[in-house]
């Protein structure tokens, strides 16, 4: 009997439960055994697992987090790492290996690919979106949606007080979130790896100084100004206080971190996450292997887990575009 | 200088401010003249309008409803309707009409063109998504999260009382949103046009029963049934009479209703109207008319009016087989 | 050594898991074994259970529902109920039973203790805030702030089409929910047990028809009707017929319903539960039995079950005042 | 005619709005003229203000933030200040003057009432709820539900990593927030001013590495330590070296910052506002000045201001209490 082991990788990503679910409802389809390592490939090192079955994914999909737990694992980038848990999947008679996360977790997969015989299937569970071959990857609209409601709010007391903000959105070196949430919540200005070349922030900086003193010309309400992480030598309390010294502007900082991982999945995400999950079983099925289950427009396909990890996911152009034309004419006049 | 008119007609869906908003910041980077008639086309009819700057659109992306007001207006499905409208554009000196609404806006829309040389153009804005050529209409990824989320309470005093809920979600006459709604929430059974022929209700009750009776024995927490409006003859309260009738099951009724109207748009339904918005004005300078802009995929592309209305929505196959495929498999294998 | 069994009964209200974790960890401070019946009083007929530790009480208080489930049950109203339930007591030699529930509930507790030696107990857990000796019960305040962002919504639609729509709240048979999401919302008008005598519908309705054709004259956008259940012979649907027939007002109807149990408690509710789970914990300590703990202003206290379950618990007169002085002049001057 | 002069004035509260309808609507009934300054004292100073009616108030009650503007002023601490501002309440023969806001805007009531025969009446609206003479300010509510629910996702990502998380909350100077919203989200760990010694912060460290310590011998899921802003010398990041360094105890830090001071404002607070609004106006009638209007319990009553700003408002000691009976036994046990 063909027999599947799951488990979650990396940072933790709203849908990876409904993932899991799909996975194991489907595997019952089909009469799978399936089996859960728990913390990411530590469950694979230590032999830590559960069966799963129906039961376990009861009422799992409308929660944040992962009922298999996550964790980053450094043991799986030495030479010892992915031997040991190929012994641990020969342990238990695995046939396929499904793992929902990053591209870290898909690099630990290649190198489990090399040792062994099984199949191994990757899913897309990030916040980030910065994998390629996938529109969307499984946790990205919930974050999108988290940071968006928070912004909305951090709106009331920007415009009560005609405030300058900047609020740091998650993304490590991509600026999905930043653009996404920018554009969803009328961002005054997005600061992100796309747009801004933080090897020369003098230049950013005159432009957002200038475009900020038109606008209070223009006395409209509050300036919000999306930063992505790790792009502003310093981070957003440098930028502060560099508007602060080259422009007298008084600005709050706010730093929206994790809140951004955890919380009930967006629909988008759950039905993703269903979708990635059913499609994964079929692989196992048609004995597919070396993959990332992707979603382009409507479609499910294929993509060579090399190509996931190395290829480029950049923002796209459109958004870019879009931000410049979303602006107000005086911003985007006097924005040169 | 080119001058373009908007309006907003049928039932409102959120993100229709941010359509505005869009097309109002593009106009004034092309510098064309923005007006807004109110009350959908009887604001044309009774020439209710204001002039519409960057002003007016400020802080309104992130709120349901809509700033124009809507409504229905019969007298645009008489014959001297829309050549009253077209008398008060010409006098407005109008260059291009934008309608944001659904399958009767459009209509109008098409009334309009008959007698007027200005450009007509449609965005598909309703929460049903029942237009042909976009896959997601402005509203329905809002009206999708409503839904999800009550019916996540739901669950929990379902799960509290193992009882079963009969839930009736809005969709007009296609099942958009019962499917999408019904995975997001793992709902046990769908009853919806594309999977139900509501002529033959008894055949369909039959199963339900089963599927019910047998989830029972299983010792199952709790029984969601999403049901799509206008299907069921005699509507949720008929069903939950033929339960407890037939088979002695006793379940409660929710009837969502308006709330999946309105709320604070989601970001997926802010971005679709910010590109939507932008490329309407796009097709305004291109002199493109007759058109709804639509969306596939990441693409946009221009829609007939004509097909916008008459071509078949009709749900993806995936979801249909998404929900037999996560179906705990006991529910599977009596279902038939 | 001590042993306290814990049961939810009735209705199900957001809080009541945090109520039963805070009474296991006082227990397990106090060295007291817990128990919890599942079911409400079935599982004591049944003699279902299981043993309470922190472990199963972790990652509880922040949902809804009841991790003990709850039920109503008719056994517990004929003579042989309560006896039943007493053997399963002592066969656990169960020294307090703390029911968490309304009234039914507490009528249940006050047959056992005329059949048992051991303390009864009640927490106020029902969101309909109908029991005397109590400001608040554990539910009624995420009832209040789920119904109240249901509005929210609705509104956004109401506006957009200036219309009148009639909101069905819970409450049972009182009208604390109607008064608080009624002021909560600006609701235009509230109609309950309290301001309306449901034997004169006919006086009720011309006052209302009156401030609606006045609001009409004076041009507001939308009138919102919060109506209590169980109050309009016929329900919103009548009143909503009525409104049509006599003054051709059209008007729609939305019946929040079980939306207004479910969801993740509202933080007031989980301290409240709190609150009273960790006393309930200490009467057991003092030896105190026939009481439920209910919280005035800030000081929690015993209260007699039968004051409980008979005092009537009218709605506060300042909510009814309330409500009249902040309705718009033009409303009031022509309200009688 | 009696003229009624508003503003709000400080850090924006959730709920401003719905005090300013309150106020609105009662003068409307008692036939009093009523005006509103903007950006708090400035507006007073630079005779910055608009007429009020019922118009200007319909629909603001479910928003954040304040549509009359608010701003610290530090003019209003200087000698001309306060004459310059009784210069223009003259100037609109004012007759009472209505602030909204906390103990630096009650200072500023004060000095004007030293030099002017109008009324001075205070609400107090601060999500910090440091005002004395009422139980809860206008804002804190729904800053602490804010709060509460992005613990709640912080909480979904902190299991699935088994982590460390020190989240820190508003609250100036005192623990009303922090004990709040750390009870309501079970953290393991409140550090404020009430239970912690910031001049001897070794030996807090000492104990709260212990807990921690303790804890993850007992292997439970994560451990989240609620953390007053202002508290801990360096702040959270301070702490998280000190973990790491003495005690190897990785930590993820999350300040969450303003969107605490916005946001739909929780049902509470839009009552409590709408009852201040309303009793500020029957302040006004009866001729009662020199206090701000508070509520304890269910009873409004009048606090003189100096009251207000000067008196302590510690955090009730049934919080601190509470606090350490509903950790669990082992945390507890291990904590002297």
């Amino acid at each position: 009997m063909t027999k599947i082991a799951i488990l979650t990788s990396g940072g933790d990503a709203p849908g990876m439960n409904a993932a899991i679910r799909a996975i194991v409802h489907s595997a019952q389809h089909n009469q799978y055994d399936c089996i859960g390592f728990f913390h990411g490939y530590n469950g694979l090192l230590n032999d830590e697992w559960q069966t799963l079955t129906h039961r376990d994914v009861a009422n799992v999909l409308q929660f944040g987090g992962t009922i298999l737990k996550s964790a980053r694992c450094r043991a799986m980038c030495e030479p010892q790492g992915p031997k040991q848990a190929v012994n641990t999947l020969r342990k238990h008679q695995i046939d396929a290996l499904i793992v929902i996360g990053g591209d870290g977790s898909f690099r630990g997969l290649e190198a489990i690919k090399a040792h062994w015989e099984g199949q191994v299937i990757g899913l897309p569970g990030t916040i980030d979106n910065d994998l390629a071959g996938t529109d969307n990857t499984i946790g990205f609209a919930t974050a999108v949606t988290t940071a968006t409601h928070a912004i909305d709010k951090i709106r009331d007391t920007a415009n009560a007080f005609e405030r300058v903000f900047i609020v740091e959105v998650m993304g490590r070196h991509s600026g999905h979130i930043a653009f996404h949430v920018g554009l969803a919540t009328g961002a005054e200005a997005i600061l992100s790896f796309e747009n801004c070349d933080s090897a020369d922030t003098k230049q950013q900086l005159d432009r957002l100084i200038n475009q900020i003193q038109v606008q209070q010309q223009y006395n409209h309400d509050s300036f919000v100004i999306v930063l992505a992480e790790n792009l502003w030598p310093g981070g957003p309390q440098a930028l502060k206080a560099q508007l602060a010294e080259q422009a007298d502007i008084e600005s709050a900082v706010c730093v929206l971190g994790h809140i951004q991982r955890g919380g009930s999945p967006a629909p988008e995400d759950r039905l993703l996450a269903t979708e990635l999950g059913l499609e994964a079983v079929n692989a196992v099925t048609d004995n597919r292997t070396g993959i990332m289950i992707g979603k382009q427009g409507t479609a499910l396909h294929d993509v060579p887990l090399s190509h996931a990890i190395n290829a480029a996911k950049p923002v796209d152009a459109r958004w870019i575009k879009a931000q410049h034309d979303v602006l107000t004419e005086y911003l985007v006049k006097h924005r040169k």
